[in-house]
């Protein structure tokens, strides 16, 4: 594997390129200080509190070495290996093993695949567990159980019924085919696992489920998968390394962050599009999506003032959603930002053959490679959108493999931080999430929460007229 | 098959529920004329200029014909199904078959799913096209080439390569593994098909690529697949009959419409989140987005005027998404209307067993099932953003169904081409999509775009300070 690095680029944020709906020089300039600010704030943490993913990529010597000896015996002895867990514990996996599996690697044979196949279940849609079983033989396929409390609502329904049908086949060697990841210190899957004998790996302290693909939450189902997990952890040292400067033109992440936080804050950019030109890479969008929604929206900043802070993600792909999106992002309204991934060389290529010499509007097409015109159309894309006056920016990945792709999860983790900091909001928490959560509990009769639930039954009933 | 309707649910809409930044009863009637306006210039139209697509539940007998009796020969004799389109051409086709479809219908064996393996292939990424070849034998194959004007640059590439491999295998005998779904009258691919001798299906005039999944485009996929095209086709007549009011109270999708349009007005929303609680409608919010996205996106209204319009689809996946996406509606800026599909008894179900007794904070979900959990947790986020102030409305399907999803697609056609008809604004072209599709052109030096390529050199060039 060639250890290259990705870049970025954002020369069309710039009014230079894309016009007075733009960002001035003096822009950037006027923030350097609040970004060096931004960036010593999260420095400052390195490793504490919420940031112990910061040191992900240097402090796991030996959890990699048991999760690298695990996933040799998964491989050996599994058909399937299924994901359960939702948020964070799914969303990194999937990004991961679509950028660097074989685009139908399920659907390959064995031999082929190497390892077993692959589900990630994040949903508690009956139909969907239904259908996982009609198509997997529990007995042959271990089950990942991922949550950091034991408490997720999602992943430990899917456990209990997955541990009975287990027992039902296999009485008590059942354990061997569940493995925990979870907390170390506390929760009910840490206990469950240890009454239970279940294999288990720790999500160490201050890494939340959004920044968790780096410990052993992705680098288990990566093993599994075959992937190369050591150079997962360079590629995102190499990147946490190359933003070690407090200097925004001088660190990508940093630079990243600031452009962000003027579009949402001065340009009125409240939308911000992630827009791979690569298949491998379409979850990324995904797992992209939860890391900037989830921690830079938020009602009340650190001094508890009110601001609703926060830039809506939105997933898109190219050239696919070309057909789809484009015609808005060209000409809606200017409220985004759009960020393209790009890949130079694809790890496979296909020619486009003649046999369109009558269709003038086709024959252009033939004797170039595919790769050519995923390329060249992002770049026309590119290029109709910077002649629009919309703000868009690359980053650029030489080719995909772990060591880029740890680069990647890297860059997007700290540019989120440092975009938090400059927003002076709390990153890492998500109250928001506590209103739904403590509603369903409400709703289900569990004891401790009846004030909730006369609450809700205090709650204006709906107007029949307002259903048609 | 239950011939049951879907409901509109906007009761969240309004400032009686979701308090001062919700829509005002008064603010409903005072745009009830201009409702009327709209609903009349979309009644006008119909079955004319680009509005082909109202008539399709109605004008298809023979089409319909001629598809049942084409896809019971492909199921008979491929193992494959292969869509090449992009857009429209595969949005929809992928809709219906994750709504209707076993949700691990491929990995099925063939008896359990009496049809041929069905993949879409809506990009050019060369990777994905090299892993399809992989997984497949392409002489027991069937493609389906859908493009309207076969001029489709992605389309007419996949087209070739396979073409010419098919060719390499099967000789003259190639035809038989291909069909075309494209314009009657114009066009490349027509005259492909007839010199080459390909069973040809017919795109109606006045149909376009995001308003054609109830035409040939989508017929025939989900006819292969064994999906009941004719409920889907009344499904859709039944909601053009509920919406034949010009009354918004009685015309739901012209209500939808008109919320849409006053919360893009008045109230700041330029997000529109799609959010089926179902897996199985989760490309049915991809289908929309296009819909929605390319329709409303456009710069210029009807007289001319620069009017930048447009709400960003965003599309999201419950519950999936509460752990993702959910703290940001909550919590994030006033800037979005979250529109859930619902789904009130799913096909199958599954009770979350004992074995939690020692933790309360899992054991109140044991003996409940799936479908409640899923269903409660919907409530429960729906009462949580009510209750932070955000606006937020539901389509609610009693089950899914081949009907329920017919009136589904008409639903949300109407509700765009009303709101479409509320801006002024053309809502069937997409000329915002030609820059792009202009500089691929030119980069591609392809002769009569000279002067777009002297245009593109002519551009600034990039700074490499720009790039770190």
């Amino acid at each position: 594997m060639e250890k290259v690095s990705i870049k970025f680029d954002y020369n069309n944020m710039m009014s230079e390129f894309v016009g007075r709906r733009g960002i001035k020089r003096e822009e950037v300039a006027a923030l350097s200080s609040k970004a060096q600010e931004a960036f010593y704030d999260v420095g400052r943490e390195r490793g504490t509190g919420m940031l112990g993913w910061t040191e992900l990529p240097y402090n796991q010597e030996d959890a990699v070495k048991d999760i690298l000896s695990a996933a040799a015996q998964i491989r050996e002895r599994f058909e399937n290996f299924v994901v359960l867990g939702i948020g964070g514990s799914a969303l990194g996996p999937t990004a991961v093993f679509t950028a660097l599996c074989h685009f139908r690697y399920n659907d390959l044979p064995k031999e082929k695949r190497g390892g077993p196949r692959f589900f990630v279940e994040d949903n508690v849609d009956p139909e969907r567990m239904n259908a996982l079983l009609d198509v997997i033989d529990v007995e042959k396929t271990c089950f990942n159980v991922i949550t950091k409390s034991g408490a997720t609502s999602e992943t430990m329904s899917q456990y209990l019924i997955i541990s009975e049908l287990l027992k039902e086949k296999l009485g008590d060697k059942y354990r061997d085919n569940i493995v925990a990841t979870t907390s170390a210190k506390k929760g009910n899957l840490i206990k469950l696992a240890a009454d239970e004998g279940f294999k288990t790996f720790y999500i160490p302290e201050g890494v939340g489920g959004r920044f968790s693909e780096l410990c052993p939450v992705g680098l288990l189902p990566a093993a599994v998968l075959g992937i190369d997990i050591k150079s997962l952890l360079d590629g995102a040292a190499a990147m946490d390394e190359k933003c070690s400067s407090a200097t925004c033109t001088k660190n990508p992440a940093l630079m990243a962050a600031v452009l962000q936080y003027i579009a949402m804050e001065k340009k009125s950019a409240n939308i911000s599009v992630m827009m791979p030109y690569s298949d491998a890479l379409k979850y990324f969008a995904d797992w992209y999506c939860q890391l900037w929604g989830e921690s830079l929206g938020k009602a009340t900043d650190k001094r508890g003032e009110k601001v609703y802070a926060g830039q809506t993600p939105v997933k898109a792909l190219g050239v696919t959603d070309q057909h789809s999106q484009v015609q808005l992002y060209v000409e809606g309204p200017f409220d985004k930002v759009i960020t393209f991934i790009a890949v130079d060389k694809f790890r496979s290529d296909v020619t486009v053959p003649a046999g369109a010499e009558a269709f003038p509007d086709v024959n252009f097409l033939c004797g170039h490679t595919l790769q050519e015109l995923i390329n060249t159309e992002r770049k026309a894309t590119e290029y109709a959108l910077t002649k629009a006056g919309r703000m868009n920016n690359a980053i650029i990945l030489p080719e995909i493999n772990a060591y880029t792709v740890g680069q990647l999860l890297m860059f997007f983790q700290l540019e989120t931080a440092y975009c938090g900091a400059l927003l002076n909001i709390d990153t890492f928490n998500q109250p928001g999430v506590e209103g739904g959560k403590n509603a369903t509990y409400a709703l289900f009769e569990r004891a401790g929460y009846e004030a909730k639930k006369a609450e809700i039954d205090a709650a204006p009933k709906k107007n029949d007229k307002y259903i048609i």
